[in-house]
């Protein structure tokens, strides 16, 4: 690979989830070879990685790697931990962090996207953090990006003596639809995608999360048809 | 454990080297009940693991978590790619960032200690990062430590609604010579640690890599005797 073609990389953090499928999306259209970086860590569910397989390869990420993290072994939140139930709607105030919160998930995640990025010669990488549905994560405001993005260009060789690193997170101020909307229109196919809390063994939604809900509702206020399938729909 | 317990907690970092063990000493020192963390990510030597249980039993750690990183499957580094060589002192400049540099370490291991912390109640997390000595890795700056804390304390809920993290880094402006001096008074059984880039395999430094050459220096300055098995002298 010529240092051309290096120049064109980026990282993009793929959950297997919606935002970050509309994330691989936007990267391709603005001309980037996508290395598609996803994480075994524990998850109640593997549904998530099959859905991250299937979108890096509908959305035309160049490399996909998958990497086992030990966040679970860390133990503390309702998405790892067998012991905690996940919530619905109803059980959380609008204003608090969530259950669901992964203590310093992000921060991990964007580490070891920052470790790739310098090998692969990357400059950017992608996150689909959003700040506006899930006000209730601190890891997902943009004060947080920005940091991230500071301590990214002190603590690597590339920051000190090369041209830095840009952390993008495009979706950081878009509501649900908005993100809806803008994949919609770059083509991605969000049936392959994976937004439940709590999906049954075959990767159908509940229906009643509060994940699923905010999709539901971002389908119906952007205007495009739900290809969301429900436990309860079978 | 009561809440009030909780608060003694602190999270070290403990790589089996002779700084860290210093570290473990200081917060030891200053009160703390030490989880000590290490991690196994592909280094070339499963000998600084073996040197770091030693460490964490006699430094008195309250705990020992080994976590599994993949690292070493980015690439990139002397110290987890077989393929490149360990350097020896005269290869390189004093103030190039040196070949045995791993993209985004400290940056790594600090957002799973942060991780950790949060869930075990901790707030302060230790680290043996030093700029004196080994000037070459931007990740063991002062500014380096002092923009993670800052990203730490927007990054977690204890940031955003507890008190925050301290990130403490004890070492950042001692010389070897500092650091082994303040371990010698406080008890560290520095035979238990290793330093070599590139031990035998029953843990005997070789005596010529840099940093063999740095700890038997630092040694020499402090005045204190040299425990160091070398290959050499077998």
């Amino acid at each position: 690979m010529s240092v051309e073609d290096k120049s064109r990389n980026a990282v993009v953090l793929l959950s297997g989830g919606l935002d970050s499928a509309t994330v691989l999306a936007i990267a391709r259209d603005q001309g980037h070879r996508c290395i598609a970086l996803s994480f075994d860590y524990g998850q109640r569910h593997h549904v998530e990685l099959i859905s991250a397989k299937k979108v890096a390869t509908a959305g035309g990420a160049a490399e996909h790697r998958i990497l086992t993290l030990p966040i679970g072994e860390l133990g503390g939140s309702a998405l790892t931990d067998d012991s905690i139930d996940v919530p619905n709607a109803s059980d959380k105030d609008q204003h608090d962090i969530p259950i669901t919160y992964v203590p310093a998930r992000n921060t991990i995640f964007l580490s070891m996207a920052l470790g790739l990025a310098e090998i692969t010669g990357s400059r950017d990488i992608y996150i689909g953090a959003n700040a506006v549905d899930y006000s209730g994560y601190p890891d997902c405001r943009p004060e947080f990006i920005s940091a991230f993005e500071r301590l990214a260009n002190l603590a690597t060789r590339e920051g000190v003596e090369g041209d830095g690193f840009r952390i993008r997170a495009p979706l950081v101020d878009m509501s649900k639809a908005d993100i809806i909307r803008a994949g919609a229109a770059l083509g991605v196919d969000y049936s392959l995608t994976v937004s439940c809390y709590d999906p049954s063994a075959e990767g159908l939604a509940c229906g009643v999360c509060d994940s699923c809900r905010l999709r539901a509702n971002g389908f119906e206020m952007a205007g495009v048809a739900d290809p969301t399938v429900y436990q309860s729909a079978g």
